[in-house]
């Protein structure tokens, strides 16, 4: 039985422009009143994640900056540091097309920034010198710490609620999810996933783009 | 006609757990797409304000912290400063039961509290004293600078655009929002506001807590 849902939220909940679908929101308070948990990882802010949990009205702990950060009722806990990554960020963008976003006032585990693709692989190798990576949500690129992802933040989930890992559904759409496909968790994915994705899912619907909540949630008899 | 819509957020289309109604963002897009402009006014942190115009999909600048603060595409312009602000709840804190919201990380022009009904005149004749003053926005307390409210944000706007206030259409339910509904611009109120906004309003709505998002767009032609 699933008793906690972890949800990635761009391209997943949402559209190509990154609208949330009203039907995924509907979905999802069906979920919360049925007694199921339903947790947040992406990689947006932390407020960001706050306003999105209190707007939906959810009931589980959320994260943002790809697990770096977490929101438990009124306390943030905070499991890595940025000063690295902003300090790569400022290095880095002296010589190439990366550039931070404003976004960063709000992140306090990470870094945010936009660059073209032709430097992705002179980027990518000058923060793995640095203990760092970079990673793309859909919409941002981001240089986090190792150790850094969405598998971290489940598997903290995962021990705040004592669950086991067949208690917890997982439901993700890009590569930057590909952490907690890794888990021995359950695994759902819309329409719209990479094939890196698809090929990890138990299940993979046909709906995209946040249609797919209502079916997944069915699918594994959460409503 | 109508070109700019200034949204209140808690209890004008969120309901009182501060939900926000799937029927709202439905509405609030059509307006969108027929090319009229949506604008949010909360006293809200910004980057909250920032999730909830990235995932409805609005046109125009948002603001929080109850007009001191605006996100003008990236950019971020503040109108106040925190620094007395928080000096007060500090101190205040010491001798009565206001307590500083976690939110206050995430501000940068007012702070935000909670305290008992009962040290209301004290604080806020203690507020006064220093030239701030303290409102409620339905789920929060927050102490401000005087003249920053959702007027100076309106006005801010109607420059910004170069309208006159008869293109500009206000929708608010509570008196934090009264500043605006003295303004003379075109009012709405959903059938949950307070009296004092009811009576100020051209057009009171007979559905509630963003159900009547459609219903005053039709009002006034805009969907």
């Amino acid at each position: 039985m699933i008793r906690l849902v972890v949800l990635d939220v761009d391209g997943t909940l949402t559209d190509r422009e990154r609208r949330i679908s009203t039907d995924a929101i509907i979905n999802i308070r069906r979920a919360v009143n049925s007694g199921v948990l339903i947790s947040f990882v992406s990689g947006n802010a932390l407020p960001v994640m706050f306003g999105l949990k209190t707007f939906i009205g959810t009931n589980a702990p959320v994260f943002g900056e790809n697990g770096g950060i977490v929101l438990i009722n009124d306390t943030i806990k905070t499991f890595f540091s940025k000063e690295k990554c902003d300090k790569f960020l400022d290095e880095i963008s002296k010589t190439t097309s990366a550039r931070p976003m404003f976004t960063n006032i709000w992140r306090q585990t990470s870094s945010a920034f936009t660059m073209d693709e032709k430097d992705y692989e002179f980027i990518s190798k000058e923060a793995e010198k640095r203990d760092l990576y970079i990673v793309n949500s859909k919409f941002t690129w981001h240089v986090m710490n190792k150790g850094q992802d969405k598998a971290y933040a489940v598997n903290f989930l995962k021990k705040f609620y004592n669950y086991d890992y067949n208690e917890i559904l997982v439901m993700g759409d890009s590569d930057n999810d590909l952490s907690m496909f890794d888990l021995p968790v359950k695994k759902a994915a819309p329409a719209n996933a990479s094939e890196n994705i698809k090929v990890k899912s138990e299940y993979v619907s046909e709906f995209a783009y946040g249609t797919q909540v209502g079916d997944v949630f069915k699918y594994f008899g959460i409503i």
